[in-house]
């Protein structure tokens, strides 16, 4: 295990790192609205981190806290202090550091003023706590498939936050783009002209699969899904919509609707919609049913089931048979692709989504995560015989494809072009597979992979849990689980080697399982 | 009518005019991945739309232009030039134009490389209809409450992007503190902790009407909604909701739900939720009835109806009535204040939101738009005893409350307050009224006004949208309307000599209606 060296490598930073080391460290201690609006001036409790992780010993430490301390009598150490405080604190750390710790106190200070407790109580006090806190490490920087924590820990990252990091986090084209949109127009509606779009269309029509050339921008993954199935709605006239057994497709009320765990119906509501049919993912018979009975005229898809079936790919006679069905019952075939495009589930060059994997034309496609490269921003995608049957005011949207949503999206998919992602995804996804393989414990039960979404079975929820858990002391981090299956979603740009580390982890935390 | 100079006055502009305008021609015709990697190379078309605009005479126009053209033979028009042929051109036009029109030039490209025809054309081809697409002008660029068009035409917006905008659009704090960020972290999921949303969190709870004080983040309006539906339903345990004719709440199943006009219900089957109940705005008796028959136990609201109702406020009696009835029945009261939030609607200072203008705490208050800056975030906000009884996997967001959402959103809070937002609002509402008042014509029928959203009554649909129209002439742009009545909602940095601006506008456009 070798993390690279924790430098400063995003561009913003290139001019602290010209800076003598006392004039850097006041920079990231004292806010500065021309050169850093995003921050607040630092915290004591941030102080007494950052000193704890650059020096060793623990009376040293105390001696120097407290030194700094004093210059903030009456203060909270979790309230972000004066500039004069931060001042006199930055000349202190200056004095008593050395050129080597000094360094890293600036790039500590760079990535946060703020401690981590404060941070986490912050969020643990003013969350409503809809989902699971995950507190177990806070992120502050990203490049690659690595990231950083606030205590200068490094990771790489398993999870590319559901795939909206495919690319990694710090990309300084991504940076600059939006810096320049941002200094023009950061906003105008969808249903506004924008020269942004006309950028990002010439370069995303040649990436989609045959026939679909209609967009409709969103925000969310669950939006897109949402306004998919209102689409869907629309052009057949039929409320009925076929869904399946373990698809999940978001959190809105329609999203929701169509996602078949019950947990997620049931408080709101959701799970008698007399409009939404469940079938066994898998069975062409079930879905032929409502399809030839009338009961419906839509078909919702994950072509490979992630998030509540810990990757379940369809068989190809399955997709096939989908297809056919909608085309024999005139159906309109919606496949949700927020996770599995942009080459997450690549196999091969130029699969930039399961469609492609599948061969597979769907008549609408929903798009999202990576496109942006981080960027909020989705898409119902569809074919033009549906389109011309929309019509103004059946939908609408403020943010939908905004000019930044747009800018971050043109350079995020001309990045993935010029990388050839879905080739590096099908390559890296052969190394992991090979690796796998080779790997044996008594509580592993197999693997499946789909491009870089990868599943690992294990024999107990609780053993998956525990080598999770373990793996990240080995550097390795992720929180994506099915019941007794681990699941990876690395950023796409994995490099070999990092793979070789990741298998590593994941051996030694298997051993310490055992 | 004297629009500004039309400078380039951005930030990352200030590059562009140090250098020689050869030179800065050059870096605006070709694409460059390290300056400007959101742009392509430069169209002839945009070439040719260019100098058509510089250039008054038609010959010398035609002339240079193919000059220009035959740097490019065998190309389309429309298609991106190379960098050879960008090159060429921009010599070309560096010969030709004198300093003046070469600044122009500059300026123009800086805004747009690809003609107007072009942006127009792509988007009705790739676009699906379902909203009205507006191609009265394509918007490049903003500042404060002026808008600039393709062809360098400068409006007063009288939009906001429905209020998204209402700082502006160029902010070169934002700008920076979202280049900053994005070369740190660009994503994290929700239910992950963030040195960004703890900076954001110290600034916005001192902003919230009394009690509410847990979030959860969002991407859209309707979304927002959405969720703000589900977290009602899971606290009351009852799926019941009033919900009021002419109120409008969004897109989604669960906001279409609950927004009256059934033209956007009925489509999709939304038309008869057995959990929605709409009553009268202003009719205590028929809420009560659904409260006190356990039909219902939420309500939602907009406290003042925009979208649908052209500018509608609720009574004071209404709205405390209101209050009282959710206490009575231990219900909950959701105030929808995404349009109406952070000093659109303000009569006073400090009135941050609809809620502080009426003096009540609604339960939960969904808020969007403008708190971004216009970076897509939205947010469900609610009290200490609802959040406590949420719970884990009971919703989740990818994007929700992201790093960049957050810095973009600190930004634009503090510089809310710096500006004291709500008391420019009520000042220049004032100013709107009193000019108003003067105003006379035999097609006005009158106006309201809540802070600086504004309704005017016209006698008729058609004489409306003539005087909207006619009104681009005089320089003061507006898009919204509800059958006879136009509606404004200019950004909040409004000028006062601004406000005289669009009041002369619609005098004239009146006369020329008359």
């Amino acid at each position: 295990m070798n993390p690279p060296d924790h430098e400063i490598t995003a561009e913003a930073a290139v001019e602290i790192e010209k800076l003598d080391p006392r004039e850097a460290l006041k920079e990231m201690i004292i806010y500065n609205p021309m050169k850093n609006p995003e921050r607040t001036n630092a915290t004591m409790g941030r102080v007494e981190e950052v000193i704890g992780i650059i020096i060793e010993k623990n009376d040293k430490a105390k001696f120097l806290s407290d030194k700094c301390k004093s210059e903030i009598k009456g203060h909270e150490l979790d309230e972000p202090m004066t500039a004069g405080e931060g001042t006199a604190v930055a000349d202190i750390l200056a004095t008593e550091l050395n050129q080597e710790q000094l360094g890293q106190a600036v790039r500590l200070f760079y990535e946060s003023e703020i401690s981590t407790e404060e941070v986490v109580a912050m969020h643990k006090k003013y969350k409503i706590p809809v989902s699971h806190l995950e507190d177990d490490l806070l992120p502050v920087r990203g490049k690659g498939a690595r990231i950083w924590d606030s205590k200068g820990k490094t990771y790489i990252d398993l999870d590319s936050n559901y795939s909206a990091t495919n690319l990694g986090n710090a990309n300084p084209e991504i940076a600059r783009g939006l810096y320049n949109q941002a200094n023009l127009l950061i906003s105008q509606k969808e249903d506004r002209i924008q020269v942004a779009r006309t950028r990002f269309l010439r370069e995303i029509k040649g990436m989609m699969p045959e026939g679909l050339t209609h967009f409709y921008w969103q925000n969310s993954g669950g939006e897109a899904v949402d306004k998919s199935i209102k689409i869907a709605k629309a052009y057949t006239g039929h409320t009925g919509v076929v869904a399946f057994e373990n698809g999940f497709h978001g959190r809105t009320h329609g999203a929701v609707a169509v996602t078949y765990n019950k947990k997620y119906r049931e408080p709101f509501g959701l799970h008698n919609e007399s409009w939404v049919h469940f079938a066994p993912f898998g069975n062409l018979d079930a879905v032929e049913k409502y399809l030839s009975s009338g009961e419906a005229k839509s078909v919702i898809l994950e072509l490979i089931q992630g998030e509540e079936a810990g990757i379940n790919p369809a068989t190809q006679e399955f997709a096939h048979g989908l297809r056919e069905l909608c085309d024999k019952y005139d159906a309109v075939m919606i496949a949700d692709e927020v996770q599995t495009g942009f080459g997450r589930v690549a196999e091969d060059e130029g699969q930039w989504f399961a469609s492609h994997v599948y061969g597979i034309s769907p008549d609408i496609m929903t798009i999202g995560k990576s496109f942006g490269g981080g960027y909020p921003v989705t898409a119902v995608v569809t074919k033009a015989k549906i389109s011309e049957k929309m019509y103004g005011g059946m939908d609408g949207s403020t943010f939908g494809g905004n000019p930044m949503a747009m800018v971050a999206a043109l350079i995020a998919t001309r990045q993935m072009r010029t990388l050839n992602l879905p080739g590096l995804a099908a390559k890296r996804s052969k190394e992991f597979a090979a690796g796998l393989e080779k790997i044996k414990s008594p509580i592993l039960k197999g693997f499946r992979t789909a491009g870089l979404m990868i599943g690992i079975d294990f024999d107990s929820q609780e053993n998956m849990a525990k080598v999770q858990e373990g793996m990240k002391k080995y550097g390795a981090h992720s929180s994506l689980s099915t019941g007794p299956t681990m699941r990876w979603m690395p950023p796409l740009v994995i490099e070999s080697d990092e793979v070789r580390e990741v298998l590593t982890a994941l051996e030694k935390s298997l051993k310490d399982a055992e």
